[in-house]
């Protein structure tokens, strides 16, 4: 199979540099393109990361020598990549526009971005929950005159920990129906320079502007049906989030308390749910996808972020800590890995799933 | 008023030390006794903590040469203080045991152990909340054969955060169903050496050992009344528990979901409710009791440990973010000191109230 | 006495907090004007430090009321306050300018800032090593043609663990001909927002540009003799310093090897000097003096930042394992508060000097 | 090839799991063989390290299953391995025949302990530098009467940093007379639980027991010749070392200042002859030695324990900030990762080495 060549909008932030990073070596995906802001455009990307890198291993040696395009031209991307890649870091309406333009110009995007997360032909994918919803391709495509472009976007880091053990009870036949959740996320979430160490050192601060009404909202399409071209929200499950940030580079945990319908499953009926848990990118074989989606461990202290957030290639969630909840039914722990599953890995995952099933 | 002559038994632990430092210059209290383990009696304070000595400020000068009690001699106290503070590191049964005896032997005993929180005549007190809980000493006394001693116990440092701003709200006729807790813990709590660094850079811990049962069942002892020379627990508000480990170094945070009864106060009434909140150690002037007891920051991102934990010197309650809940009533995030209001000035604020009330 | 009434400029900067922070209930002084950029004028004090506050105690009653002045506009401090305590942050160049002009105004002004730092009629005190370079002053303000307006700085935070005990040294007549110095320095002296986490957690940064050479310069200057109406400065005590930073809130340690002259003392003779060492601001009784401004700690492991930097409430240096050295002659370990000592705590203590020297 | 069959002594312990780690699918050796304590011996490994693991990775496979033997008894291991690596962790000079025990039976050591390291007929090994001392083996071998058996060990983590660099300079012709030292040491140096968090939150530690002494007699005997069947230890070269202890999981970083003899390379030289430094390990294409040994990076704030430590699978030396010196000729910054090349990896290292030069 010959590689897909692929660019990355945004590429000089710090979700561009690990789309850099993670598509290093990729068996299906060749970066040919990179695009960020004007000051950056012109330059090499070597050039236009100094002093702004913050990945542990260096830039590829073939992306170094890319000359940057700037990624409001969307002129500059044609011809020289299959799909984009968004990262964009700008105003949300001027991201929301620019997207849209990219796949005008016949080129898919696979966004990270929040701008168009809730238009309601736009797919906001976990594969290993809501894969179907790409079937909104098409009438996306037609519904904007649109030829071979769309727009595939990937939800908030803060809820990749608990989406999916949820949603695998839920496809095992248990309702949810209320959660609260406290997030403990990292500082890597908000980029470089992001966080000040004067608020991280001997600290945590217990707001994250925007991420509590991400955390409850989202989950609502990613569990939706297509009804009528559209996605329609579920919006039987209740979420209540509280979210922290704490001095973790990476990694985010969360505390879950979940209350089911009717019908409620053993402790010991969740955990092998969630062991035995395989789903459309297991079964495709996908590249970045983790082999066992769900990890549960029996260790009393685990979940950490130190430890697990690299669980098969930073792309599982790891679970721990199941037992009874004294208000609810059930709590547990839960974490996953922001910059890669919950970020670019995340979008790679999307890719792959859209090209295995053919629709690049 | 001549100052009354106090002991510390388990001196030279983390809570012991805590306890040396704040005492200096009570203006009721003189510490004129200190004891610990055998390893250390005959030892001068300061030599018995040399190398162990955790406080930010050195011990003061009178205590470094009292000559260290065995503390599992009662006999070495009589005579040398009226009173303890217990700050005891042992097995649970053995500090129970030894609390009684220094009780039979005259000598009231203010504890921060956990060992006799659950005896149904020992008060288990948070002077804001039930300080009318005293009233049950004399039966203890009577139950016990005892004359002047008796115990006073102070719950587990984890509820101080949420359980004055809830029992305000209780207070104010607004009945509390259910809540729903997260915690996010300092390692001073754990004592030293305690947590290892290898868990706290980078990472955080998703497990206090016996942390959630005790923040689940202590409130129910200190909503409860005094029945038949019993305290009998409130069991109406039910507690679920999710305690954390973070890198602070003190003061612990909890993000809490809470549900009313059938009346609800309005934010602003809740908001109101804790500015105004006044008890009886304010009222009686108490030397460790905070101004105002539950301080609420308009601030967004507050409370924060290292900004509010020394809030009106390290007693008061912050509270922040204020908002409704998405699954129950209202959330918000709280914090207190661990180590000044969760441990040591919890004790000392115990025995002012008894000595207040004239049981000393 | 009646109190002396002073302006901070560059207010509502870290360096402006800490300056209204340690101001609050001073003896001598009282804050009755507070300047900052234009974009903060006009509005109260309070107003316009709203979320960018970094002291974990609130603002003082009276300073938060106080309309914020355009510190551009040497006119509106006039008739406001007698002299300036100045924290601007703005280019070298026009701090510099700006300083000149409230001097030239009748507004005496202590600077933090570098600007003014190597004029060669500009003192840089440390009082406890060169309170007599004020008697440049009258020459200072006869070649500037000021009436009643003149310029004191204090040198850079980093030297002040060091300075005072190499001085105490060569005071007592051991030359000190070299020296090589590691710091490690706290996030404070970065301001707000500063270093970001991803840089400090679990990482330490071996760079803070232009900290190096002010730490190998400034000392000359502090050693230095006024002749002919200049401070020359004292190069025959040679430097090098390696500047790092580390995850810290307060504090910068240092790691000191030192080679002496001729004269060598002894270990113990060292220890003797340092705790003997008196100076003026301690004859004088200045109310930010530390009593003991050397502070000796026998512990092996001491200094350390957390437990020792507010030693004499910040303003002493304490240092620890003084030892030999396999290069030169001794090595030890020295600390001091860089945002109190290092900063506003040591420009009021030069005001202090300055007014009991009848200066003001 | 067929895979050589090596034993872990002290596998248990963090240096034991990290070499059980990094052996993992190595080309040449297979772990067939571990032990540890009387208390784990019986066990499965899996069992032993239960709630002790520290690494990110779970225990490989084949590993989990074996059952530990008592590392105190050398019959335990004959026949199961070809060689130990050492990582025992108990008295120093029970660590020193027990060692020797081992070499008696026939089976190679290579160890991380300091018992044997100043054993003059006992190579201390940085490949990098004095492969050659290997040639001492034959006669350590006839000194002792030892067969098949041998052991060579590995100097302390805290010099892997500076000690390739300075040697590349050596061998390029440049003496090096005096280095003053100070290393900012990672925590994981002191194993698990090791150093308490209370004393890594906003703090640093100038002191590491014994660090300091080996960072300077250790580098003698690495530079030392092998006169009449004994390693003779250069002293030609003074080092002073300050050790600290910061908040960093992995890697120490060291900030070095360095005084040559008569003849000195100029800042471009010194770094082309870091750049081009080879040695025995890169010549043999052992699989642990790093592609390039000592790798510069021209970024002003490099190198830094985060972003450095991994570099080269974590086995070469990371330098930066090549300038002058004020006091000596030239100063700058190295790193290493303590771990893996200060621990398990150069003990592996030395193996390959031995085994690659037919001694094995």
């Amino acid at each position: 199979m010959e590689k897909i060549n692929v660019g990355v909008i945004g590429a000089t932030g710090m979700v561009g540099q690990n789309y850099i990073r993670l598509l290093d070596n990729h068996p299906w995906f060749n970066v040919t393109y990179v695009a960020a802001s004007p000051k950056s455009a012109g330059k090499s990307y070597e050039e236009a990361v100094m002093g702004k890198w913050q990945m542990v291993t260096d830039p590829p040696e073939k992306v170094r020598k890319l000359i940057v395009g700037d990624a409001n031209d969307v002129n500059q991307a044609i011809g020289k990549c299959t799909l984009v890649f968004s990262a964009l870091e700008m105003e949300k309406e001027k991201i929301k526009e620019l997207e849209k333009e990219y796949a005008k110009a016949g080129i898919p995007v696979f966004s990270n971005a929040s701008a168009n997360r809730h238009v309601d032909n736009v797919p906001m994918l976990i594969p290993e929950i809501n894969s179907n919803h790409i079937e909104i391709i098409p009438l996306q495509k037609k519904a904007n005159g649109w030829d071979k472009g769309f727009i595939v976007v990937k939800p908030n880091c803060s809820l990749q920990s608990y989406m999916t053990p949820v949603y695998a009870l839920v496809k095992a036949g248990y309702e949810v129906k209320r959660m609260i959740i406290t997030t403990m996320q990292a500082v890597s979430g908000a980029g470089y320079p992001g966080v000040p160490s004067l608020d991280m050192i001997d600290n945590i601060v217990p707001l994250i502007s925007g991420e509590e009404e991400k955390s409850e909202i989202e989950p609502q399409k990613i569990m939706g049906k297509i009804v009528n071209g559209k996605i329609v929200n579920d919006t039987s499950m209740k979420i209540s989030a509280h979210c922290n940030r704490v001095p973790v580079i990476d990694g985010h945990t969360a505390c879950v308390s979940l209350e089911f319908g009717a019908k409620k499953p053993s402790l010991e009926e969740i955990k092998k749910i969630w062991k035995d848990f395989r789903s459309e990118p297991q079964e495709l074989n996908l590249p970045f996808a983790p082999k066992q989606p769900i990890i549960y461990r029996e260790e009393l202290n685990r979940p950490q972020p130190r430890k697990d957030r690299d669980s098969d290639k930073g792309m599982a969630a790891t679970v721990g800590r199941l037992r009874e909840c004294k208000v609810f039914d059930i709590r547990f722990v839960c974490l996953s890995h922001n910059t890669v599953r919950g970020a670019a890995g995340g979008g790679i995952l999307n890719a792959e799933l859209l090209k295995a099933k053919g629709y690049l």
